[in-house]
């Protein structure tokens, strides 16, 4: 016996340096059972990493529920990539323009539209469409983490950018706003990041080695500890000062695991964001924490391949 | 007689701290006969700006030609802007909140649409059309003169900004590169504009007092005029790296009147730009003359409101 309604699902992948997964998502939900990931990482050249894909992708459209289908394939990836090529080059994997969406296609079959963002513009997407600007015409969604990343919604459309790069928002260079110790940092990641962060703490004389240490001793009261932690949230801020005189953008979104390093991290971003600010309008910044999580990449790549699809080329 | 043709024009007005320009645009040229000008100045309070703004608006539609008539008004004002309660605020005018967008459409009449705009919103979208940006869908136009502003488009459409402010690409924080003598600067404004390049070489000893005499200088051989002149394009330079990082986008036009303060301003803005690109997709950051000149703010007012009109809200 068959199924009478047809309902639509899409295919979305999610490929970083350390993974690859590949899910069925609706209304942006990943579907429950449809989940499947395999490892990347430095050792995989181009052959694993097609093996890989086929992998996780034939095993999500197995999932595919009797009587539904797929409408789209959405692909988010670490950078460098290509979307008009379809190509990724992602700086911490050992292959240069492999051409994901190719392979991706091969797969999923002729008929089904395969589109390829940057993960930071998945990201993004999935926060402005489900997340914590679902209520905002316009956002920027960052991830503080090992690196600093994210993307940009405009008026409900994902900025692309020319290539599909946009949104690298790690490497907005900074003012020093003060002497600083250690190796000479200027970008928001290399300031913001946990490895930046427990870099700097070091050099000041902190004996950890982790963000998640850096976490506990702030918390138990070590000056140095928190210190980075500020200095973090500062740089992040700033980062935010320097696109809100730019894009006129109120709101902020902060995920990533070195955002749960402390619980005022997030107050700590806007209140620098709006110290630094320059102009009368960037003083009502509004930096919220995401609300996704680890499902954000794979529900944002669905948004790009399905109808909630808005990017503008 | 009558025409039995009924043309389509345009009104456009341009607002800025010294003056209120209006003029008829149609397909991108402003129609011969129709500008007029009027004073403003830090003397001109609420009262005086209306008058003014009346006075050339006034004369400007006295000047439709017969048989044609007006499918909008475009407004471009220095900022800050409220795009949605069509007001302005601008830093170097005695008003706020002035309802400039309102002043306009009681004299052009019921049934003719408003439309609101920074300047540098105009002068992005007249290149973008018309000018140096005509062939790309993404660019970023700025003008460097007594301050640095600019517009963005992306995609074929102008961004606004969730309030009509985006595009301040002068308060873009830079990191310093090197020691700088005199007062700290920190902005792309401060350091690259006209007063604050002659404030620089003042402050190294040059005994000169305008742009234009760093120019004469510079090109006579003066090693303090040429370093101002080469900061200045670095500091811009380095902007555009930082938005070509976050942006992705690859055309970058120049104007105002410091960029003409020596025939290679534009490369050596391009090379400070590829110089301090931190992703691949931006070493190929074009930067390019204006092409529009005086006519930008008018022309780009005009296609804000006409069939040009491509702003996302």
């Amino acid at each position: 016996m068959t199924e009478t309604t047809s309902p639509l699902c899409t295919l979305a992948v999610d490929l970083g340096g350390t993974k690859v997964e590949a899910a069925l998502v609706r209304d942006g939900v990943v579907l429950e059972g449809t989940r499947h990931r395999a490892p990347t990482g430095r050792s995989a050249d181009a052959d694993a990493l097609t093996a890989a894909v086929r992998d996780v992708v034939g095993r999500t459209l197995a999932a595919v529920p009797a009587g539904a289908h797929i409408d789209g394939a959405g692909i988010g990836s670490a950078g460098p990539v290509d979307r008009h090529a379809g190509t990724i080059s992602p700086l911490n994997l050992p292959v240069e323009d492999f051409p994901l969406a190719r392979v991706v296609a091969e797969v999923v079959g002729e008929g089904v539209p395969v589109v390829l963002a940057l993960d930071g513009t998945c990201i993004a997407l999935a926060e402005a469409r489900y997340g914590a600007a679902r209520d905002v015409d316009s956002s920027v969604s960052m991830v503080v983490s090992t690196g600093v990343g994210g993307g940009i919604v405009l008026g409900g459309a994902v900025v692309p950018g020319d290539s599909g790069n946009a949104g690298h928002v790690g490497q907005l260079r900074l003012a020093a706003t003060r002497p600083v110790a250690g190796p000479r940092e200027d970008t928001v990641e290399e300031i913001a990041s946990g490895p930046g962060s427990v870099r700097w703490a070091r050099a000041q004389g902190w004996r950890g080695d982790t963000g998640e240490e850096l976490s506990r001793d702030a918390a138990a009261g070590d000056e140095i500890a928190r210190a980075a932690i500020v200095r973090s949230a500062t740089a992040v801020g700033q980062g935010i000062a320097s696109m809100g005189a730019l894009l006129d953008v109120r709101r902020y979104v902060i995920g990533g695991g070195f955002s749960f390093v402390s619980s005022d991290y997030v107050e700590l971003v806007q209140d620098a964001a709006r110290a630094a600010a320059v102009l009368p309008a960037s003083h009502v910044t509004e930096v919220v924490r995401a609300e996704l999580g680890g499902d954000a990449p794979l529900v944002g790549a669905a948004c790009l391949a399905s109808a909630d699809r808005t990017i503008r080329s």
